[in-house]
């Protein structure tokens, strides 16, 4: 194990034991949201071309190799996270299906290729770019979390650039910020047909936004049934077990 | 009871037996929509100045009547509903609470004041112009029900221009015109606050959306729980027949 894993890293289970990710407390670590996002959003199955933004340390791209045989490439700006995801995949021995790449966001359609993929997928940084200095965060959290390199709408903008027409961007975020994110999507030639609101358990408001998007759609928005995490027994419900484990055991 | 119903108008019950309304199956009954969003308002209840746009038969002021002692007047373009509605207004001694007034949404604040209320409710036509005729409607349904003479931007206009700054606006409307009411509230200065998505039962897409908007209020919106019409045994659910009856029984 000494050459997969530095300093406080630990290699996780995904998807019951059939995949490991490489973690650190430290420096990143993948959260729920990442696993709705890989759920939720529609990918190709057998063949095609899918882009994960902001991938961090490649849970994404991760889950989403067990959903489709496409190819995957994965974009994260931060080297000690794209070198995580790198090992992550070596490890796995998926380094045939999914590429990391250790760039910037911004422009990345200029490197990867306009209007060539079919499904992209992203969990930005979720907080203003103000707050980070404040949270005595490691630079690797801070960055990962707060919109100091990555703006939503630039998110948002390089999502649209790689997509074909009727390609599918699907994006993860907090309902506070439905109105901005629906915004720039058709500021962008993203019509959002799909939102789904998850909530921490019944009773409460929603705090995870799931979103998707067609380039270039028509308008027809559906709001699909609400998503609850916590059961009142404070354990993950049943539907957040199998989209975890891929069981409810 | 001859001078209070005319043709095949029926006086139905409001919130169990303390409140009556005149109904006509061929001119306008109110939906479980308008119970909803009398429900979901925010209101002033001791004192203040309400407006229900597009009031139909008058089934919100007599809901609100119920929740507030605010001076409530209703707006109601079609001869014809604005009659029922003042009829069942007088039917139920509320002549000093609810005034209605037969006339135009559209401009509506240049007859009862610009920034003069606390509140504004709207129910609004949910279906565009050009299916109506097609439906074989009434020409009473086709105008209560499609966007005849009165769009969705026109009708948030007139609940933004008739508001107080800090006043509230509510509206129901149906998810799939989420983005363009959003859109429009924001353009009228009317900032979303409080969404809730009302399901028709467990497992199926949200079919109604409650919306509310503060005038000049701040960015911060929350996503209320899911409201559910129907249960597994297809009666109404607990929290419906509260809304509903005042009561679960």
């Amino acid at each position: 194990m000494d050459d997969i894993l530095k300093d406080d890293e630990r290699l996780d289970y995904l998807l019951a034991e059939s995949l490991r990710i490489i973690q650190s407390p430290s420096v990143f670590s993948f959260s729920l949201d990442a696993v709705l996002l890989a759920r939720f959003a529609y990918l190709p199955v057998r063949s095609g071309k899918i882009v994960d933004l902001c991938a961090g340390n490649g849970a994404i791209p991760l889950f989403l190799s067990a959903r489709t045989n496409a190819d995957i490439i994965a974009v994260e700006l931060q080297d000690r996270l794209a070198d995580m995801a790198e090992r992550s995949v070596r490890y796995n021995g998926l380094e045939n299906r999914i590429q990391i790449i250790n760039g910037d966001v911004i422009g990345i359609a200029a490197k990867l290729g306009y209007e060539k993929y079919d499904t992209v997928t992203c969990n930005p940084p979720y907080f203003p770019a103000q707050g980070a200095s404040e949270k005595n965060l490691s630079e690797h959290l801070a960055i990962a979390r707060h919109e100091i390199h990555l703006t939503l709408e630039q998110a948002i903008q390089s999502a649209s650039e790689l997509l074909k027409q009727g390609g599918k961007a699907a994006f993860v975020h907090r309902p506070g910020r439905l109105l901005d994110i629906v915004t720039a999507m058709r500021a962008n030639r993203l019509e959002p047909k799909r939102i789904r609101f998850v909530y921490p358990k019944e009773g409460k408001e929603a705090n995870t936004l799931l979103i998707e998007g067609i380039k270039d759609g028509k308008p027809d928005l559906k709001v699909l049934p609400p998503l609850y995490v916590y059961g009142s027994d404070n354990e993950y419900t049943e539907e957040v077990r199998l989209l975890l484990y891929g069981h409810n055991g």
